[in-house]
């Protein structure tokens, strides 16, 4: 038996998503709520980094929890039972990204009562979710080490949209040919204004300054 | 200046891929051509592994390689440079994915003279790609030892219709908690046909029985 909510996402009839994502940044805008859209490929480590972020952050804010996934309920269970916020799994059927309309269906079905900060976990893809605007007031990737330094050369839109770029599993670097200095030109290229943040999920190690980022960044959405 | 043909794809026009496909695999066959589609995701070793692949084949078997991806020209000068073989990049403008009109245009742009074996190195992706028939006559994937063993579990559609899923980078099994029998079990619930083949492309060790299941195929694909 689940633990958690799933809810079975349907498929968007909007037309033009930017316009419905610049509506959705409103709606949030005016209710207080800050939405961080969080995307990687699979296996980058985003549940592990989300739960040790939230558990750093969980007592200064309100924070909740959006899983996309095509299939399989594991992180929204994970998510909750290690962090105790709430936490619910969206199935996106198939479908490989979220648009606004898919965000919005996720964040109607969050519990009532206010929140200061939701994550939205996107589906584990380096492609199509960097194309739809979610409504996210700001979009973040995790690269890890694993994947190599290269990938901001093969996924240039993805590295474009995004404000931070955390830089997980450190811990293995001594095992890959990953450079640092040439990852942090590459991302470069497609956002000269993205911020590296290198991480150890696993053992929490630089994961305080991904936290101090979102938290500053949630209180002047709330400020301004 | 770039070493190798770069292609940029167009857009399909096709409305059924599907027949689309099924035509191209039996033209293929009609060449005695055999197309083999590979797919993982982002940095999961995909060109190392047909480096270290093709330079065990290529003396018994006459082969090309296409690469695709959204932007870069890398991994086709790379696969070029190490095995000699003829290798184009084929740039899919943003698409996530190759179809059958798609996979087309690039075996239509492949040197003159015959191969036998025509390796498809699809956009590094583990959503789209399993949902377009490129027209291949298997569908390989490579899934690495740090993506995790439950990649099976959220991405079903990749393991269903794979016959041979590489488990890659296995020289760092020791540095992640990834269990290779949950990674069986889970595989297999997807397809139960699908064989596992453990791999270390870094070092070589173990690709010998990938390219040996690949020869198999190539010959009887040719001979029946």
């Amino acid at each position: 038996m689940d633990a958690v909510k799933v809810i079975e996402i349907k498929k968007s009839v909007f037309a033009d998503n930017d316009i419905d994502a610049g509506n959705l940044r409103n709606e949030l805008k005016d209710r207080g709520v800050y939405l961080l859209n969080l995307m990687s490929s699979p296996g980058s480590g985003k549940t592990t980094t989300l739960i040790k972020t939230i558990n750093l952050l969980k007592d200064k804010i309100r924070i909740a929890v959006m899983e996309a996934d095509i299939d399989s309920n594991v992180d929204a269970i994970k998510i909750k039972e290690e962090t105790g916020v709430d936490s619910i799994q969206l199935h996106t059927g198939g479908m490989c990204h979220l648009d606004a309309e898919m965000t919005r269906q996720g964040l109607s079905n969050l519990p009532d009562g206010g929140v200061d900060l939701v994550i939205l976990e996107n589906v584990g893809n380096l492609v199509c979710p960097a194309e739809f605007d979610t409504g996210a007031v700001r979009n973040a990737m995790i690269l890890s080490v694993p994947e190599g330094h290269d990938k901001p050369l093969k996924y240039p839109l993805m590295f474009s949209v995004c404000d931070v770029v955390v830089i997980n599993k450190m811990d293995v670097l001594p095992y890959f040919d990953f450079d640092l200095d040439k990852c942090t030109e590459y991302v470069h290229i497609r956002n000269p204004r993205a911020q590296l943040i290198p991480i150890c999920a696993r053992t929490g190690e630089g994961v305080e300054a991904f936290a101090e980022w979102l938290l500053k960044e949630v209180k002047e959405w709330k400020n301004n």
